[in-house]
């Protein structure tokens, strides 16, 4: 999983204090991850199963405001059939406004974390 | 149904404009729907099924700010097994802000409208 | 003012009930608005103003669900110095999902309504 | 600061997965964060400064449901003119779904650091 996808700062995105909501970051890259998977006309939801987060690391280094268009990068760190890691960052322009680290595991409907598959795997690391 | 419920504005409500963003007006009322079935021991899904919003009229007459305390109320202005509908105010003290009136169905996990059971309809309006 | 875009349902779009969140057509239509604007090198902020949304009427036909690809219109129904009202709609391929008018009037700083310069108009509706 | 805080899950906060989406703890975590601002009859907003997350880490323990009452608890980890670090924790029932440790700087309105003045050191570590 390697990419860079861009997504445009609308008044939803933004609070009172003028700038980006801070959870708001993590959506926009939780988008970058779908649109990963939707590029190559697959799902982000495996069958029925989805990635949750289990941890993260996040730096919050400048502000977006009203009307950025943002760069979004994935980049996979690690990657197992038990688990993934993934470097991601939020750039406007050349200037970074966020980046996170984020371990991610695959679970089933019950909510039970589950291995992935080769297929899975070969999607995401290429 | 006949309740008010009280929602704090977060900065998660408002946007750049400094005030609450038009959508989470409907947020503000969806929750004050749901309580009112907490309220009662009662979940707003139905077993496995969900009500869905499928026509509303609204007036933005003023705006919510960063910290204000809103009133949400609800009243049942007619229900049936097919539908119902129901007319939501959102006041900051006195001073309304917000109101919509919103039919409402039931709808199964195929996501088709169903019927209304004598239970949720009592429990709508006792 | 009139234009079509493009926007993807991701996971923070949908609720528990497997389809978008209600509220969140709003938003569509909100950044198909905003995106307007940027098409034309130019922002929905205008100088220290804002659009704010008066009034709505909406019909919810049908329900997008994650990946869906959404195809959001508008069109100038009315424009005047005092307010507009624009029509717009949620497809996602041929489906109609979602339609509103909105009447929205330009706010300044204070939250007073006033009137749409030259310029405004002659951006909305070229 | 110290104290714990009552939110429900409704509709909104959950995702096409069933469960709380992720970012949306973070949302949980700050309304905590300003509630303990409003039950001393202050505000989260100080003068024209806001507080703003530089970084933060996160474990993601079980995942919350619609319906659930969530309590959010915060702890002040260090706190000096130049930053505060929180540690706040989400559970439901005795069950922890999510912590994280934040810092915190506050901002003037160029969105520039500024110190903490001895009343919002008060305020926080009475």
């Amino acid at each position: 999983m390697k990419g860079s996808y861009r997504y445009r700062v609308y008044y939803e995105d933004t609070d009172a204090g003028g700038i980006v909501y801070h959870a708001n970051y993590l959506k926009f890259c939780e988008r970058a991850r779908s649109d990963y998977f939707y590029q190559q006309d697959a799902s982000p939801q495996r069958g029925d199963k989805h990635f949750v987060i289990i941890s993260m690391e996040a730096k919050f280094k400048a502000s977006g405001r009203l009307g950025d268009m943002l760069s979004v990068t994935l980049d996979v760190v690690h990657i197992s059939k038990a688990s993934m890691k993934l470097h991601q960052k939020v750039f406007c322009g050349d200037k970074l406004l966020f980046e996170m680290d984020g371990v991610y595991v695959l679970t089933n409907k019950e909510g039970k974390p589950v291995r992935l598959s080769d297929e899975d795997i070969k999607l995401l690391k290429p």
